[in-house]
């Protein structure tokens, strides 16, 4: 495992990336499809002129959008930062962006290193279809009453068992995750959650944002998502909301979050 | 034209519009081109069986975007508020929507009811190309100094004659206009100029974004935006900025601004 055996010769780089998640089936590897760390490997490869693993900080879904993503790759070529984010990009689909590229410390992993990521899920709410926001958002044509999301939000924050909110096919060890905030916003027929936290589950807001619109189009009350946070059981939760209504919104590392290693894919 | 002649029997429709402006050669109908009021003459005729005319608040141009646009259109079919909108948003196509559909009096006239309009102008800045604001912005790669933008802007609020930021081809009787207000605003590395007036000039605000960007990068002070004004000379100020970076963000009726009855293409 990357974060175990001895750093390869050369420099370690870290990636801050931007994508839109509709091209891509996801951040991870898979043999005949387009993914994001797919075609960041091939940019990699053309650039320094050696294949390299390229690993991010979470697996995002098909689907799933990054407004901050961080990777890393390893490399013997020397290359200057501006080289490295420029020639990258001169090797990405117009769907990945590099936004920055610095050297950093060879045990840098981004997955493993303590860090707060904030993920935040947008709902498009009118009867008529989305269109300056078309792939970036669910798209409800019933009225959400964002106070009640909130109340109902409000009791997850904290350090819980979430496993009603993680996928069936979630490899994470358990299900404890420490959710820091938990925040509904609302502007014009924009509603957005925003959660922040040191480490998500699969599907986890996902999860969250498909069962806490349950209480804001009324067939639920708030209580129930605390309700449905103890059952501790993922057929207690509401659907899996679609994937592209999620960004990845922002990771901070060195910000003294408690770093918890969870090797599953997130979001 | 439509403001003085007797309108025609039945009933006037409002229709509140969005649409992503870079599938168009713009808001007015042109041979042989794809325009927003082409696709809504169109839809109409589909929807109520003739031809019927639509007139919109303003000409926006060819790649500018609107998050709220206003049309008006006459039939003598009966419909419901409800039949009009999702009708045409059948006939529609996706870079179009109607987000609401209402009757109105049959005097009223999106461009010449008293009306206040909100552009928004954005920029992304930094050395990566755009990819989440991919065709929704004017990417610089050098860095814009929002304060001294501020300081630029301002004195430009109030009644001036704009004649210095008005396209050579606009065919307004004269360049005297009241600039409302005029914000400058940065969240990370996206910056917008947010203006708000009863009426503009044709290129007036990606005139303005042209100029006041050469005082962001530092190429002249914010003193200058006035003194460009004062010229009352299209050559003096700065370039027309992409069309892409601009939005029509809203118009409000009712508020109380006095009319000006501008028959030209604005934004």
């Amino acid at each position: 495992m990357p974060a175990t055996s001895p750093p390869p010769p050369g420099t370690r780089w870290r990636l801050d990336l931007e994508y839109d998640g509709r091209s891509f089936a996801g951040w991870q590897l898979q043999p005949g499809q387009r993914t994001i760390q797919g075609e960041l490997e091939a940019a990699v490869e053309r650039l320094v002129g050696h294949p390299s693993r390229v690993h991010g900080a979470g697996r995002t879904d098909a689907g799933v959008h990054a407004r901050q993503q961080v990777a890393v790759f390893d490399t013997t070529a020397d290359r200057s930062e501006r080289a490295v984010r420029d020639g990258l990009n001169a090797h990405l689909p117009p769907e990945i962006a590099v936004v920055a590229a610095a050297r950093v410390d060879a045990q840098f992993h981004p997955r493993h290193a303590p860090h707060r990521k904030t993920y935040r899920y947008t709902w498009l709410v009118r009867p008529s279809r989305p269109v300056l926001r078309r792939g970036r958002c669910w798209h409800v044509r019933y009225p959400l009453d964002g106070e009640a999301m909130q109340r109902a939000m409000d009791p997850l924050v904290g350090t819980h068992d979430f496993s009603s909110f993680r996928a069936a096919g979630c490899s994470a060890p358990h299900a404890v995750r420490t959710l820091e905030a938990a925040q509904i916003t609302r502007e014009g027929d924009v509603m957005n959650l925003e959660v922040q936290g040191t480490g998500f589950l699969r599907h986890m807001v996902r999860i969250l944002a498909g069962s806490v619109v349950r209480v804001g189009r009324g067939r639920e009350e708030p209580v129930w998502l605390r309700e449905v946070l103890a059952a501790r059981d993922r057929r207690a939760a509401g659907e899996t909301a679609p994937a592209e209504g999620l960004v990845l919104h922002a990771i901070a590392y060195g910000v003294g979050a408690a770093v918890e290693r969870t090797m599953e894919r997130d979001g």
